[in-house]
């Protein structure tokens, strides 16, 4: 019976969308608004699912508490008040959009995941959009 | 590293649920409240979708802003504030139940989404009702 | 110790903004989409607060489910899939406006209230329109 | 056309997370505060999709109405304002996880949903927690 | 400039509403399923307000943080994953309804809140029953 | 009859809490991880209320349109997708928390809005916080 189980977090961060071998023209051309060389931020809000067989002992497939732990200690801390752009190495040549942002913390998290189970990360950058990584 | 891209977009309409080709009766009994002659009408909530690889170059599976406008173009500038029975001619002998509507919201958008991308449309016809179609 | 009992309902209707002595011109010009003759619609979140003092025997204000049932028989049986212009006999010659609906439920639901109690009516039309009134 | 038609319920339960042949040191460090003996409870949310094909002759995957109906029969008039572990046969022996209560609502839905359709069932513990199962 | 500060917080908890002076059949009669001997649950929602001057060193009415801590030391310690009956002295002998636990609340916090400021909670039973107090 | 008319808008924007005329130790003391130097961000939801008698020839207190329109041209138009502290000459020397960000919206729009009404704004900086300023 595999049955799949999903957390919600969040962290708030400033973020600019550009490519520093392009011209600030091209990155306003693609970027917009996003491309403000003084930052925006977002409230980011996170669902993290992990899905695998219920362990017929406990009834969980993962325990909530031990998974809101790892996102706390995986994502939240490195993410939280934070300038992605300035702040996580991972994305000093990476653009940091959300679906970048998406597959960033599923690589965070996927070491700490059971071989058995899968993981899947969906990643709200606002009430409107969001974008989902499985690996 | 494929992605789902996902936009929320709103659009409001009045509509009846009924078959021409059945009696009243019928239709009262199939449709119910639905079958009101005088019409009702939702707001209806709409999450579109698109999967993809990732563009190296922007970080974008598709650019959101258009994904933004191609919804408004073709889905909320035919659909929002009409009757659909009697504005929209898809419904002219279709019934504009949710699930048609996800379908035919479906076919406006797919001749715009690259084709090695999947699409699918969630309709929201109440907080509580809602409908995914993938093609 | 006083306290506002809150409850959620639900409707959803068709409507038209209009009024039938003006030219369809000045219509189009004050109300736009929503002067269209064949009608749109909406899913119309209701929330329904009764405040006043604790009931010391039960602890209750009111009872949720007498204000749920009481809201279910005024409000929803009467609202509920219907088209507001036609077939609502308040919206005979009232523009049915969001404020005009949250006074006409007010109006409908204040002979049922206590005397004693102050009756406050919040009606949203779409997730982000919404009206309050106090009579 | 297979589109999937989601419905959302509701109920709220009292409920304990614990085993009987296990010391209560030994629940204590496993389900933490959810071990209380004097139980807690929960609002549970719950969202009900079923996938087929669209009947051509209604418009319809089932009836929105009949799938409301089969739920608050099914499981609602079962769960609703229970305390799970005392009340609720299945679980005498299973432990009331998340998990568990979703499996145990998919087995109860599953007979009355034509075999030609695939079930699934989202169960929200609280906002930040929930689970999916299929089958 | 008198500004309202709101903060949001969540326990889940059991209960039972009943009188110990009533007949099981008076109990039935006027709690219905809230009645059920042996508990049923709820995530409770809290929304805690202060109001007061915005202080124009810090540009704060009331430091959040501190605010949250206040919340999770007076109220989530003592209410969350609890049977409010059995375990928390104020419900010894009053009913918790929800008017009742909102005041309870209210005069929990009240003593920790500078006398300068107003104090507001809601209490959210369920997604579609709440409560606001105010002293 | 007085009605309180009520628009969602949204925008986000990147800020930093903290006084030039504190020692970087006292501002890390006094706002924590909201005093990085490098910006961290949100999504601001906004709800803009304005209260007046309806107009009995419109039945509109405010015309829905018109108010979305003042708040994109007022606010969304000045502090989307903004550093607040580096681009908005209002938080040259005010710390922009959310209480001094309410007050200077409040201030934004109050002209705009005819004396004979009352104006409300909410701010959530966080689906957890937010904040509430009437002038």
């Amino acid at each position: 019976m595999k049955v799949k189980v999903s957390r919600k977090a969040h962290f708030n961060a400033a973020h600019r969308l550009f490519r520093s071998d392009w011209s600030f023209e091209k990155n306003e051309d693609i970027f917009g608004k996003c491309n403000n060389p003084n930052f925006h931020g977002h409230n980011y809000e996170l669902v993290v699912s992990v899905t695998g067989e219920i362990d017929q002992e406990t009834g969980f497939v993962v325990d909530m508490k031990v998974l809101k732990d790892l996102i706390r200690d995986e994502v939240e801390e490195v993410l939280d008040h934070k300038n992605l752009n300035i702040e996580v190495p991972e994305f000093e040549k990476l653009n940091p959009t959300a679906e970048n942002i998406a597959v960033v913390i599923w690589n965070k998290l996927r070491p700490h995941i059971d071989a058995s189970k899968e993981l899947e990360v969906v990643l709200f950058e606002t009430p409107r959009n969001f974008v989902t990584y499985s690996g």
